[in-house]
């Protein structure tokens, strides 16, 4: 293990962001609102339950609500919108998480633009992802905005930077990919069919693997200095970057855990003080 | 003048868009629909008025409406808010453009979102712009659609290549990048804050120029072999790329004049011609 790497501490950058909150969700008790978050999630996916479980506790620990709408795996897409619409209308729920990913036969993309954009607390919606891409959403997808705030968090620098993203899904490699381009970063982004993937990551200043494959960013892959974020998070907390051979290049790496996951988690948080506030002005 | 380039030839990808357009509006003239593009023009930039009276002329060739609406300069956002709020309810009109760049005191975002999407052929809208991010947009941006209608009508391969574009505007260099993204392309998107710009676009397979400035890529900035798409509109009727360098090097390459710019209008009745088949149906 080197040490004269910055190893990026998702968690001191997690507590960062739940402190500020403190006050905030204090000043809210006041009028009477608790910050509420409900989870949606549907079938049996052991791990999606666990994430949820996981939303659902560090909501408890700040003091705020969550409710957790369990669906069975049967569930039709109509079924899945009405719940969602439910929620909407809930004025006591602030913030909807529709767990991903849902059953295959279920129309996804519809479930999540089912949700109210003022409740958008994890930036899934479609509206929400064009707000964000132009640089003035509300709510951008908590993934890529963990991965910006950890950026900011150790001051590390955007603008001209070469930033090559690894994944184009829509809640993570495009959004991450626009908000490093609305942050003054040339952006590359990069897919299954890419071809000559090392060579361009290779270019890059800030490398963020979105890949949802264990260990496949190669230690060298990585240019000498760079800033390596981790996103992946696949069985046995792994994740996508080979953490201990990128690390000899880079001079920034998150590690998983305790990297990009804690930061996301927090950032849902922060969405849903943030709509409790909004939506109680 | 080299000649054994391909020189990609707008005029006639533009003429094979229209003419697949007749016998559709044909069609709907049996039904007793007119397609009809509502074009909005605030203040008095002699530039804008000739691309509206282009745009309107051109529907007429087709036999197609288009109603003009001219409003002052001194139009505040609220005012022309409402005059594209009559546009939409208006059962007449198929199609709603606004002319960019509107005068700096307005809102342009908040005008074009007021564009009912069913009605925004120029896909100028927030919620239009991430359908077509997620490739299920009806109506992309016009100039971003003109240019893989190039690419398509010439045959000329995206998967798998390194597309570079160079603008990061919301109706050109985002779209155009976000739909090479869903062909395929590994794409890198530059911009004025981009540094080695030059050893950049030495990478790309495909080239798209959406800068606005006179010129700007030159010729030793082009790849052996690379495909060459000049969205630039330069006062003189001059691109953004320097087409007589650049051509040594391209494969293929759109001169200005008759390069994107007719089929970006093409794109433009098409899409209108769509718009008026979806709201009659």
């Amino acid at each position: 293990m080197v040490t004269d790497k910055l190893i990026l501490n998702g968690n001191q950058v997690a507590e960062s962001i739940k402190e500020a909150l403190v006050e905030r969700i204090q000043q809210l008790s006041h009028k009477g609102i608790v910050p509420c978050l409900a989870t949606v999630l549907v079938g049996e996916n052991p791990a999606s339950a666990t994430y949820v479980r996981m939303k659902g506790n560090a909501c408890k620990r700040l003091g705020m609500q969550s409710i957790r709408i369990d669906l069975p795996e049967a569930t039709t897409t109509k079924e899945l919108v009405a719940a969602i619409q439910q929620l909407n209308d809930d004025p006591g729920v602030h913030g909807i998480l529709l767990q991903h990913p849902v059953p295959a036969h279920i129309d996804e993309r519809a479930a999540f633009d089912a949700i109210r954009i003022e409740k958008d607390v994890d930036g899934v919606t479609t509206l929400g992802y064009a707000q964000n891409a132009f640089g003035f959403a509300k709510f951008p997808s908590c993934t890529p905005a963990a991965i910006m705030a950890i950026l900011a968090y150790y001051n590390l620098p955007i603008k001209g930077k070469h930033a090559v993203v690894i994944g184009r899904s829509p809640i993570l490699g495009k959004p991450v990919s626009a908000m490093l381009l609305n942050q003054d970063a040339t952006v590359t982004t990069c897919h299954s069919r890419t071809t000559h993937l090392e060579d361009l990551v290779r270019l890059g200043d800030i490398v963020v693997a979105a890949v949802g494959k264990p260990n496949f960013v190669k230690g060298d892959w990585i240019k000498p200095g760079a800033v390596v974020l981790d996103a992946g998070y696949n069985e046995g907390n792994i994740g996508d970057v080979d953490f201990e051979a990128c690390v000899e290049n880079a001079y920034a790496i998150t590690p998983v855990p305790a990297g990009v996951g804690p930061v996301t988690i927090a950032t849902l948080l922060k969405h849903t003080v943030d709509a409790a506030e909004l939506l109680s002005e």
